[in-house]
């Protein structure tokens, strides 16, 4: 969560600066998608990674939307998690030259970035509906919908050829 | 993955390397926990962190036992995904300074551990199961439910008194 936290003082400042946490998060992701599309080479992956990336847009402005719901300025914060995950999805999809195992990685890789967003959602909503803001809950729960959608159709796509392919 | 990814030639190297990413990773939330149960101020929530530490340490021990089937040396890779997630942990535990806004930050911090060692210990399964190793991946799976566990438990702490007290 980086530089800000010495600003959380209130549960309302902790919603605030995880909002912007996921804000970098999924900003982040937007930009290491292409490359995620470039590299796959299954074209059912392939054509995942760019349902997402839309899917992506469109949760990046509803975000926008909470911040604006919420009175304060759409922003992001550092957030080394994220950093950490697309290093090491970077990292992989450089090294590995083998095409099946390539995307098997990628998928891998792509599930460790749902998964914190799901995580970091589901924490958003419960505060936003502790902090009575059920418009925000609503807002963040498509997103959080939305990538748990996202992970099962990845868990799909593994199970029904990558990994077969791959080993 | 760090720095011994351009060894991912096939998908047993790739289950290889993602072992030791979570094997690090374990190893990294064994030596966290302690911090955050000392921060944890909630008696319910620092018992849970409690269990955990318990449970993390078998965990690492089922690991060991996979690395010892699959007969390949149990060590660890650098994984910038938990370090990232640890540093944001560390830097909320650190600014906040009201005691419930703390616990729930703890809270989601732990939660964002639990999904990272789901996304992994989930692709670790899978690829066990393709790689011909119902031994590895039952051992995995043990970790997984564990995991999943844990995560529920602790929305259910969160929901039940810390998310409202610090409301």
């Amino acid at each position: 969560m980086g530089l800000f936290s010495k600003d959380i003082k209130s549960m309302d400042d902790l919603f605030v600066h995880t909002l912007r946490d996921i804000y970098y998060a999924e900003k982040q992701i937007l930009q290491a998608l292409p490359d995620m599309i470039e590299k796959a080479n299954d074209s059912q992956l392939k054509e995942g990674f760019r349902t997402h990336l839309r899917e992506t847009q469109g949760q990046v402005q509803r975000i926008e939307k909470v911040f604006q719901q919420h009175g304060v300025q759409a922003k992001g914060v550092n957030c080394p998690a994220i950093d950490g995950i697309i290093e090491e999805a970077d990292d992989v999809a450089g090294e590995v030259a083998d095409k099946a195992v390539l995307d098997a990685a990628l998928i891998a890789a792509a599930q460790a970035e749902e998964h914190y967003e799901i995580t970091r959602y589901g924490s958003l909503i419960a505060w936003a509906k502790q902090l009575g803001r059920p418009d925000c809950a609503a807002l963040l729960q498509q997103n959080l919908d939305e990538e748990k959608a996202t992970d099962k159709k990845l868990t799909a796509v593994a199970e029904s050829a990558v990994n077969r392919r791959a080993a």
